[in-house]
């Protein structure tokens, strides 16, 4: 199947999980549409679409119960969406970022207030957590993978990973901007989650240490690579490509690749991670062309 | 051993957990410094001393195993208590309930700005979970009733439980005050991680169905008795006694106990709360001495 077209299936897939886990839900109104707003107002679905790309990487896609094994772990995928999207809403607050747009659409706060918005980050990473233990898998040997896989996403999305990122970020806007602020910074704030969704995906179902190597290599090199990508984007994309209001960087004077290194070495850069990280990749043989294609695809990305 | 020394042992036993808990921690440090800064500001405890008072209720206090026992479970304890610190300082923000006192100190962002407060309270509830994973037994048997205690903890914690109380609450201010909203907001906000906790420490034991019962229906009274004497607290008392500025419920128009019915018919509810708490617990015997005080303390409280 064509890239594109296999890459939104999962999407879809991804987005039904979305729904269903979402509706439904014991909760006070007002906050509860406020999380969903955020949820369905789109997005790449990146993390959840590597966590399972990563796990097809090291399961038998022909087996007849692959597509169960899938649906088992179609929670934890959603989970790193609600994770993902929580850490968008509160990025944007007037306190932090301060932005407008997000996704084509007004950022959570300009629709529901700053208070709803604040909550509405806190319940969607609060119920990233509910989900995941809502659908522990039943059988021994599962969940000793499973719950590695939940220890994974918890440390990537936390105070060793993304949050400090987003902490040195603030730290560092109008000072002194060094390179090794920026690897920090894009390591932990952008890189963290994607190598965990990646991590967590092979983990969930083995722990072989030679395919664990693997992904977190790739991980790394693909997380900086969007990175990249999107700094890039943010000097030269436009609204309505981008979804969010593109030249913010450069106001708020944060630490990009481009700012530090140009426009012409940051591309050459990221592309040279994403040849790395396909060059990793092939030990996997075919397995592994799905997410080749979208490693590379990165790279030409709009959005 | 006297209530209150024996109340002073178990908050410091949990101190001494949180405090190893978020030291040698891997991350900016800044957003450590903030979260260290409202964990160590002070506080009751009173969360973890619940759960682990409900796990005594049904275990063998004189059994040589039990305090190895208490010890494993203590990080589940601490984690009750990072989750409702990352409430408070998330509540006391700007947008939120725009407070300048907790704990007698200043709030969190009035030290650190609003964005690190931000992801302090972010960094608290991700940590609680981060926690928890860390510490899961190794025991089979032991495994299943933590995870259900993480899932009783993880549902109080969020939309189905505190987070909707404050989205309530939210909703309602300088709106019109009716009582069924009132009862909504304080059983959400308040009481539901209260009762988690208690039921917490009791299924991360045992799955009895009357003392489930049984702890729940004793938690809903304690937990709203806890919430009327806030409100009355509030009224009455003063910064020194408080830690935080007293009369800020009524600035804000907010639904409370006294502003509805009156603070004689306000003291009389939370008392007959507890007194049928307290004969809910008799069924556990001299086990329950400990929760006894404590609930009639709720009472009696200054801060």
């Amino acid at each position: 199947m064509d890239f594109n077209l296999l890459y939104q299936k999962k999407l879809e897939y991804i987005n039904e999980g979305l729904i269903s886990l979402l509706n439904h839900r014991n909760s006070h109104q007002l906050v509860l549409d406020a999380m969903k707003y955020s949820i369905q107002a789109g997005g790449k679905r990146l993390r959840p679409i590597l966590f399972l790309s990563a796990f097809e990487l090291v399961s038998n896609p022909n087996d007849n119960l692959f597509q169960k094994e899938i649906d088992a772990i179609r929670p934890m995928a959603c989970a790193l969406e609600m994770i993902h999207t929580y850490s968008l809403i509160h990025d944007d607050l007037p306190a932090m970022d301060n932005d407008d747009y997000r996704r084509g659409k007004p950022t959570n706060h300009k629709v529901f207030g700053e208070a709803i918005a604040i909550l509405a980050g806190d319940g969607l990473l609060n119920l990233a957590y509910e989900v995941m233990l809502e659908y522990l898998p039943s059988n021994t040997n599962k969940l000793t993978g499973y719950l590695k896989a939940m220890s994974v996403i918890a440390n990537s999305a936390g105070i060793s990973g993304m949050i400090s990122g987003q902490s040195a970020d603030i730290q560092n806007q109008d000072g002194d901007n060094e390179e090794s602020d920026l690897t920090y910074i894009h390591s932990h704030k952008t890189e963290a989650l994607i190598t965990g969704a990646l991590k967590a995906g092979v983990i969930v179902r083995t722990e072989d240490h030679e395919a664990l190597k693997a992904i977190s290599s790739f991980g790394k090199r693909l997380g900086l690579a969007f990175q990249i990508t999107d700094d890039i984007l943010d000097l030269k994309g436009n609204l309505n490509q981008l979804g969010k209001s593109p030249g913010s960087d450069i106001k708020k004077g944060k630490l990009t690749y481009p700012a530090i290194y140009g426009l012409e070495r940051s591309k050459k850069m990221a592309s040279q991670y994403i040849d790395e990280g396909v060059s990793i990749l092939q030990s996997f043989g075919k397995k592994a062309d799905f997410l080749i294609k979208l490693a590379i695809s990165i790279l030409n990305r709009n959005n």
